[in-house]
């Protein structure tokens, strides 16, 4: 495909869907944003590269989803509204019409449903591995943001979803199974509206995208606790108990685990109701600096976790870790 | 290298450039901002590929050094004040730690030379080509972007610097030539400050990344006029007849082309000497579309433009284009 077929093919699939002023139609090498008077901006970035993040022959459409899921994931954790994005497009170097006409159907539908602008990017030929990078930003009130910080001994710990069915979903996607688990792996759905409704309840909240286990280490850590987790009330994919330590160590799950305090629980449970979503209490947070898993009977089991990491949670972690 | 050891390489190297408390030391997934009111925000992204912007034996600190020039370049084109950036960090998986240690290093004098704050960015080990992506925010008061339309006949057209130095450096780059041109192709120099100072007193403005003529190109498209340009008044890094044309054409110079009134002259001319800017008039606006190139005797010569695009100007281009 030539140079001159490939902008082309950039301008009639991808300008059409940047439709804010400050695109500038994607003919410009910067865009332009004013941010709203009293909000503070909350930003992330996530890079999937072909062979690492997603299987090699995984459709377009899927990739888009994954890109822009896994960033949404980010700030939902947050409680902040996605506003703004900018997409590093970088496709094989032999890449198809019919495949970018795909891939950017797929942005179009992100950007609808998340109510997020196409700013800009930058699009290159890949001459190995593809690799799509998106760089999204979101408002929340100024001081407002959900941090990882802000657990307090005595409060309920919760998660949205199923847990596992990142897990889950990669073994069915590589021997070429079609199940829930492998749409949800594929087309992360994390809980936006529920968290942004959710957010003035919330002590302290992560997305699960390292592995329950791992995510809520990261809140244990930023805010010197620890915390006892039912395993029997986690909402596990699958619930084969060969399977529940793959799945609480497992990533890509995008759901949402928080912490809130007990006198939230009601209001917490009537947000979720509102939105549809599927919220479980599974522990409260304690002192110290373990996670313990508690068996139906309240005793704790050997702990869990084959490849610790220094703060004593593992997860998933290709290169080194996200950041 | 193992997954821990690249952790570890992270949180040592990257970590400590990583000061604003929003950036919550690279250990979450998103990071805070709180822009300035009264302020517009100017987002650029640029991603540089092993092989494809920068020769596979580059060493890092001049890849770190390309990857912040060329972002900061577009800013500089826009007046807007760069603040702060989020690095998409993917080194070939069999990467040392000496070399990531250099990469970083070079990554904390480009925050210091422009005072931008690293506040996140993601890591992924490049299973085939390296790949680096800088996402950065500037402010501008609000309104007050320079912009590509805004150029008008009779107005002057100046650049700074040299031009044609990023395709004279990338010849020497290949032939393993050391000269200036090599070194400022591989460690642009945007005139930020000086962009800073002159943005009241200019109409239009692009940086010199396709080319100068293409770039110019940009502002007659976006503007609505056309240009002559005097080519003896062209400061060509390399005055040889033979090249004139390619330097033209390349790309990568990082320089600023813009327009003026020409009661501005005096004042611009005054902006350069106090930051230590070789600023030339080289043309002036004229009505119509064409980029016209004037001799000594001010004839009009034939078309220089061998792969003309649409628009009539051609440029450097690999996939498509940037954006």
């Amino acid at each position: 495909m030539s140079q001159k077929n490939e902008f082309d093919l950039i301008r009639k699939y991808f300008a059409p869907l940047a439709e804010a002023e400050g695109a500038f139609g994607l003919q410009d090498d910067a865009a332009l944003y004013s941010p709203t008077h009293g909000y503070d901006l909350v930003l992330t970035t996530d890079t999937i590269i072909e062979g690492v993040h997603y299987l090699p022959d995984t459709p377009p459409e899927k990739i888009a989803a994954k890109l822009f899921g896994v960033n949404v994931s980010d700030l939902t954790a947050k409680g902040a509204t996605p506003k703004v994005c900018l997409l590093n497009f970088a496709p094989h170097q032999n890449v198809t019409e019919g495949w970018i006409a795909a891939f950017a159907d797929q942005v179009g539908v992100a950007l609808k449903t998340y109510n997020i602008s196409l700013l800009g990017g930058d699009t290159v030929a890949a001459p190995d591995k593809a690799m799509f990078g998106l760089t999204l930003i979101g408002e929340v009130a100024t001081g407002c943001m959900v941090q990882r910080a802000g657990a307090k001994s005595g409060e309920d710990v919760f998660v949205t979803g199923t847990i596992g069915h990142g897990y889950i979903g990669l073994e069915d996607a590589k021997a070429g199974r079609s199940s829930l688990c492998r749409d949800l792996f594929e087309h992360p759905q994390p809980p936006l509206a529920f968290a942004l409704a959710a957010a003035p309840y919330i002590s302290s909240a992560v997305d699960v995208s390292d592995g329950l286990a791992a995510d809520l280490g990261h809140i244990c850590k930023a805010s010197g606790c620890g915390m006892a987790l039912n395993i029997s009330a986690i909402p596990f994919a699958d619930e084969d108990p060969m399977y529940l330590m793959a799945q609480l160590n497992g990533g890509d799950d995008y759901q949402l685990a928080f912490t809130a305090a007990s006198e939230n629980y009601d209001a917490l449970m009537q947000v979720a109701v509102d939105h549809g979503i599927q919220l479980v209490k599974i522990g409260h947070v304690v002192d110290g600096k373990e996670l313990i898993l508690l068996d139906s009977d309240g005793a704790a089991l050997k702990q869990p976790f084959s490849d610790l990491s220094e703060n004593g949670f593992s997860g998933f972690s290709h290169f080194g870790s996200k950041k």
